[in-house]
Parts: structure tokens; C-alpha cells; sequence
């Protein structure tokens, strides 16, 4: 009867470095390049936006493991290690032979896994005398956790929200009002690409590549300022491996090995960050793991997008990256998985994804509020509605175990709680919501603008 | 540089038993007495209402130490031992000599402490054959946990939501929704009670008094269902005691013994779960700490109530309790720490206030929520407005310690999280929240009312 459910690692067994898997890469991902002299990008390039020591991490294809800063460690140490859970209750309510794990990054003070990432952004900020930094946020969990951590690290926060989200969820713009951060609900007045957006649409609900585009100006325009990202980027992804780092052990102390590692997927970080320290098995061992990214029908970058530089934001400031999208105009559906609603893949995700070593499911929004109040009953938590999609795919792989009669063992990341988006529980409960179809040509005409980039 | 945060129990050393205050006090609680007898109350007396074990458990002043059922413990696996964290953050933004200690009941699932007695209650019912559990709600913590609980022991679940919390915290009532529970505004139609007061007074807006009438009059009228109550009642605090007890454990690996113990006040539970299994070495070795229960002051049982038999319930339906009550009929102001809303304590804390053995405090709305975003911007964590007060207490004692150069140490609960409270951190940010003034008259009306029972 008696059965360990969750795995703790001591505060002397939290990973001490981060996972680069762009050095254990046989196909390296391919250089950002600079968008006016189309030049592969060095770190100097990106130091007017950018940490210089984040700059360096982001173009750092040699060294596997980079050591994570004490002062940055004693901060994890307020919610790391997360646990991982044995879904016992979901595995019942499946009545699946596979054995299901989730690593719980919602345990973290700001509900996400967004705040590994946010600690050492801000501290490498602070270390270089940066006094404030900008961000964008769609959802609010990346804003959240840089309002905290800037905090923390006695920096100014100011973070442009997605409009729509803005007005949706409040109560994240509160959260983040709370830890002292100054919010603007983008697209704004206060810079030159909100301003050009709203002129030629006065209604415009926002985007995350329009809020990019906003911070990115205010950080350029701002003394001792820079700009933080919350996904898509290198350097991100390289924080988040402490996810994975932690998982491995706990998976050791629990005795087993997933044969499928599922996160959600809406810019890399969170799938990378749970992903990349298994895979570095596959790649150097040969061990045979599936990596799975679900992410939304709505927004198919991986599944339906297209291998090819693009900008990383709507305005255009952003180095050209390779990497799987839906063009940089690509305007999703309003689903209420907002931090999955993002044209572009990372560079390494995209490169894998090319590879053959990772693949990609799109899940439909009402399959994914399906499978969240399934997992919210049995496991008595509330998933992010983006964690949804893991979930999704999580149980869907548990599923096919049953046809099959096959005991695997599958491990998603719940990347974050949705305490904050009742509203949208509340809508599907209510019937209210709707699934989104994507016609080719649809996307074909946002692929089309950036074929000459 | 290197400081132990947060302090965890193996899932081993997880207690077994919960700890039953009553068998160590010198003057015991005076008994429930039967409204219409008078006479004390006997556990056959309460089988029409609650489980049959809980009825036992309730009026049990012999046992020490009550097993943890199996199967409850079980389920605790899930989310305890909750963190003992060190509030380095707190104290330093202080600048106090004190060590401050808080348990981290926001960890879990459903945000709360509450889940400790909803599962220990719904295992009772589902173990004695009940098929339908009904309760009340304010801010609707415990509503959300009693219907997690019931999902996980396959009981249907009602819920009668304070009317101003069903309106003002949608979120709670979406939660409990799709944890699969049925949720309704109390005063409603689908009671006498409900009825009665709506007819009487067709705006009113609820209280903690009045659903809990409409709650008990379900259970009473339905087959095969029983009532469960969040707080106030002794069996609901022994369940709550496995807070102090882990705490006592933790306390033990960070190699100090707390002076001060801090709760928040609504009806007891929380308080006394976190105090009660240090105050057996008060009351058994006499040890000196001091247990400080945090009251708002604009429900000031404690500090400006009377000890007196009453109703626990707005439409008289309960025993009639010995405790410290503002009146039945008393009516608190609309302040966001809804779980303290409540007129009366409970009997057990009742008696330990009148023998001396506890203190209270009373706490300005205001003065909360300044405590509370302190704490969130030096701990990362939003509290709920009812852990607020509770944080303002420490923060006061912290303030002393500072003045008078003493290195105390000083533990409270933080009860839950307060995410789902964005609304009211809006509201006091934006300079729209007041306190609430009770003159003595105000008091002295509704215990007249009360001085014949």
C-alpha cells in the first residue's frame, strides 16, 4: 500500500551546473545572423540588448556544462529541488500499465518554471550594473517571475503584457504590480513600434512579437537597461535544464527511465529544459528516448511551419533566427494557452526537431482542457492551461500503452498551475469553448513574407 | 553564504497520529449542550449531522493521540511534509535580530491548509457508507479543498459559497467546479434557512453564519449525506495538528526552539494546528513560549468578544458551543480575509484563552495587506489576506525584537496563498482599501442578544 509518490533531492544534490546540449550536438544549430549585414552573429552584437555573459551563453556551442552562480543556487533553493511526482491517481483514473511521472515546476513562489531562467537573467544583469530591465509577457508567468526576480536582485522591472491578457487576466498584472514591477499593456504609446502598430490598427489585441518588439526598444532607448526573454532563446532553454538535471536523479531515486519525455511547447524552454539532459543519452549513448513537444493546433510552428531564418519579433529588432515558423505576422487564435501562442521554435529545438532526435503532436484546445480537469481530479492540482497540451499528449501516449498492453514509463514536465485562468476553465466547463482550425493557406501566406529573409 | 532555506520530513517521518489538546488540558472545555435539552451533548447526539468517527473525535477529551487513518496519510504523501522555510528574505528587509520561521501550508494542491482535515473527513463519510457530503465556504478555501477531497474518496460534493465570495471570487467556485463539485450562492431558495433570510432581507450578501445553516439543512434532508465543517470545530483543529507537528520536527533540524507562535484567526483550526503540539510541552513541562492568535479587527472575537454559549450558525441549527462569540447575529464587515469572518472560536482555543495559556491580537485590514506585500516582494510567495494577518503579527513581534535587541524566534503558519485574491492586493495597491471601526456599542447589540442562551 504504501508507495512513494514524490521525489525529493537534498539542497547538496541540486544541480550545481546547467546542461549546454549545443555542445554534444553533431549538427550545431546554425548562427543567428545579423539582419542588416546578414553576417553570423558574435555575442559583441547582442551586448546592446543583452547580459554580456548572457549574450556569451547564447552563442556557446563548446562548453557542456556552465556553472550556476551561487548567489543564483541559494535562490533555487527557496523551491528546488520541484518534486517529481508519481501520478498514481492519474494512472488510475487512466487504467493504463504505464507508469506516469510529472516533474512539478508550479511549486515555484510565482507558480512556473519561468522563474529558473528569471534568477540568473537578473542576476548576470545586476552583476554587469544594469539597473532596470524590460521584458514582454503573454500569459503573465514569465512577467511574474521577472518582477520577482528582479526583485530579488534590486533591479527595475518594466513589462510590456500582452493587451489581451492584460485585460483577461488581471490578476497577473496584479502579481506583478505586487513585487513592485511597472506594467503596460502592449501594443502602447510609449514607443515607436507600439505606436506604428496601433495606428495601422487601432484595435489590435497584442501580440507576444509586438511586446518583444516594445521591450526590445525601451531596454535600446533606456540607460543601463536591458532586455530579458522568457523563452525561445539559447540562453533560456540552458537555465532551464535544471529541470531535467533534477528529473534524472529523481527518476534514479524512483528507480526507472522514461521512454518518453513530453513537455509543452510554446518557444522551447520548458520542453529543452525537461528534455535536453536525457537526450544528451541519446546523443552520445544511443539511448533510445522519445522527446515529445505538444503544442497548440492553433499555433503549429513544429508540426506545420516551415525550417527558415526569421525574425523573433513582430517589428523586426531581433537577429534573423533559424528555426521552424509561422512567419513572424503570424497572428494566433486567441486560445488561453498564451505562452504557447508564439510564431518560433528556438535554434537548438528547431535543429533537433530537423535531426529526427525530437518530434512534435499539435493538440486541439478543447482535448487540452479535456485532459487538464481529467489530471486536475486525479492529481488535485490545476494545470497552466499551456501545461494542458503536455498532458494531452501525456495521456494520449498512456493511453495507446493500454491498447498495446505496454508498461512504459512517461515523464511530462507541468510546467505551471492555472490558478490564474479559471476564466478559461470556467469557459470550457460552460461548453464555451471552441477548437481552431488552420487551412495551409493560412499559413502558407505568412510563410510567404519571410521566404526572401 | 550557505544557509538551509527550507527544512522537509522524509515521507517516513511524516506523523502517524494527530495530537488530541484535549487530553492534556487542565480545564477542559466546557461541553456542547443540546439547544433544546440543554443538556451536554453525547457523540450519538451529532451522528444526524456528521460522521460517526468525527462525532467521537469531536467530543474526545481522553486520547492523546489519534491514529491517522492509512489511507489518509496516504493521500497527505501527496503535498506534506509541507516546507518549514527560513524567512532570510523577511528578515532581512526587517533589518530584526530574530529568526523568523514560516510553515508553508500554500504548497498544497489546493493552496491551503484546509486539505488536512477535508481528506481525515471525507475518508470518515466514505468509510461509513456516505455517498454526498455538503459544506459552506467564505473565501472558499476549504470549499476547494472539501471538493478535491471528496473527488479523491468518490463522495458528491455541495458547497454553499458566501453570495459576496460566489460573486467576488469566481475563481474559487471554478475550481471547486472542476474538481466536480456543486457550488451555490448562499442565502439561496433551496433551503428553509436560505429562504427565510432572503425573504427577510432579499439583497443580503451572505455569511459564513448563513451558509452554514443552508449546509446543514441539506445534509439533514438528504439521504445518505453528511455535513463537514473548515474550521471552528475540535476535530477539524486535530487534523490541523500535523502542522505543529511536522513543524516541531523541522524546527528540530534547523536546531532552534520557537518563542513566539503566530496564527491567523478565524475559527480556530489553523491556529491551533500550528500551536497545539508545542504548547503540550507548555502545558506538560512548562515550557515558556508565547502562541499569538492574529484576529481582524474588524471580527474581533477574541479580543473584544464574550465567553458565552452560542450558536454556531446564523439560523441556530448547532449545539450551542462555550466559546468566544461576537453574537451569532453578528454581521462583519465585507474585508478580504474572508476565512476570518466568522463570529465565534472554537471551544478548545476558547478555553486556553480564558486559562491564560494564549494571547491575541487584532489586526487593521490596511496594516494586512502592508505586511503581506512586504512578505511577497522579500519571499517570493503572495499570501492569502487571511495568512496576511498573521504575517503582520510576526512582523510587529519582529519589529520589537529589533527595538529591543533580542534574538527571538518566531514561527507562523502562512495558511494559503493568496493568488486567487488578486482582486483584493488591486484594490490595496490602488489606495482603495479602509479598515473597519467597531464601536463598542456595535459589539454590545448582538450579545445581548445572545445573553439568555
Amino acid at each position: 500500500m504504501s508507495k512513494t509518490k514524490r521525489f525529493f533531492l537534498s539542497e547538496d544534490d541540486i544541480p550545481r551546473q546547467w546542461y549546454n546540449i549545443q555542445a554534444d550536438m553533431v549538427n550545431k544549430p546554425m548562427p543567428p545572423l545579423h539582419p542588416g549585414t546578414k553576417e553570423p552573429l558574435k555575442p559583441e552584437d547582442l551586448y546592446p540588448i543583452f547580459a554580456e555573459e548572457l549574450s556569451r551563453q547564447e552563442l556557446n556551442q563548446t562548453d557542456r556544462w556552465i556553472d550556476i552562480p551561487e548567489e543564483v543556487r541559494e535562490m533555487y533553493k527557496y523551491y528546488r529541488s520541484t518534486p517529481l511526482v508519481r501520478a498514481y491517481g492519474l494512472e488510475k483514473a487512466l487504467d493504463t500499465p504505464a507508469h506516469i511521472y510529472f516533474k512539478n515546476e508550479s511549486v515555484s513562489p510565482v507558480g512556473s518554471h519561468k522563474l529558473n531562467s528569471a534568477l540568473a537573467q537578473a542576476y548576470y544583469c545586476k552583476k554587469e550594473g544594469v539597473t532596470n530591465v524590460t521584458t514582454e509577457t503573454g500569459a503573465g508567468q514569465w512577467g511574474t517571475a521577472l518582477s520577482y526576480a528582479a526583485k530579488v536582485f534590486g533591479l527595475e522591472a518594466a513589462v510590456y503584457q500582452v493587451k489581451i491578457s492584460y485585460e483577461q487576466k488581471p490578476y497577473r498584472r496584479s502579481i506583478m504590480q505586487t513585487f513592485g514591477a511597472q506594467v503596460t499593456a502592449s501594443p502602447s504609446m510609449s514607443t515607436r513600434a507600439g505606436k506604428d502598430i496601433l495606428t495601422k490598427n487601432p484595435n489590435y489585441q497584442g501580440s507576444l512579437g509586438t511586446a518583444i518588439s516594445e521591450a526590445i526598444e525601451l531596454a535600446r532607448t533606456t540607460p543601463n537597461c536591458k532586455y530579458t526573454l522568457g523563452s525561445v532563446l539559447s540562453h533560456v532553454t540552458l537555465h532551464q535544464t535544471i529541470i531535467g538535471l533534477e528529473a534524472e536523479k529523481q527518476m534514479e531515486m524512483a528507480g526507472e527511465y522514461p521512454d518518453i519525455i513530453i513537455g509543452c511547447f510554446g518557444g522551447g524552454s520548458n520542453f529543452g529544459g525537461i528534455s535536453f539532459p536525457f537526450m544528451r543519452h541519446t546523443i552520445l549513448e544511443g539511448r533510445q528516448t522519445r522527446y515529445v513537444a505538444a503544442e497548440p493546433a492553433s499555433c503549429p510552428k513544429l508540426t506545420r511551419g516551415k525550417f527558415h531564418y526569421d525574425f523573433g519579433d513582430e517589428a523586426g529588432y531581433t537577429p534573423l533566427l533559424p528555426m521552424f515558423t509561422l512567419g513572424h505576422n503570424f497572428a494566433p487564435a486567441n486560445i488561453h494557452a498564451g505562452g504557447l501562442r508564439y510564431h518560433g521554435a528556438g535554434v537548438i529545438v528547431s535543429q533537433l526537431l530537423k535531426d529526427g532526435l525530437m518530434e512534435a503532436v499539435d493538440i486541439q484546445q478543447l482535448e487540452s482542457f479535456e485532459a487538464g480537469c481529467l489530471f486536475a481530479k486525479a492529481e488535485g492540482i490545476i494545470p497552466a492551461p499551456e501545461s494542458c497540451h503536455a498532458i494531452a499528449a501525456a495521456v494520449s501516449e498512456a493511453k495507446r500503452c493500454k491498447e498495446k498492453g505496454e508498461e512504459k514509463v512517461i515523464l511530462f514536465n507541468l510546467s505551471g498551475h492555472g490558478l490564474i485562468d479559471m476564466t478559461a476553465y470556467d469557459q470550457y466547463l460552460a461548453g464555451n469553448l471552441t477548437n481552431f482550425e488552420l487551412t495551409d493557406a493560412d499559413i502558407q501566406h505568412n510563410l510567404d513574407e519571410i521566404q526572401n529573409l
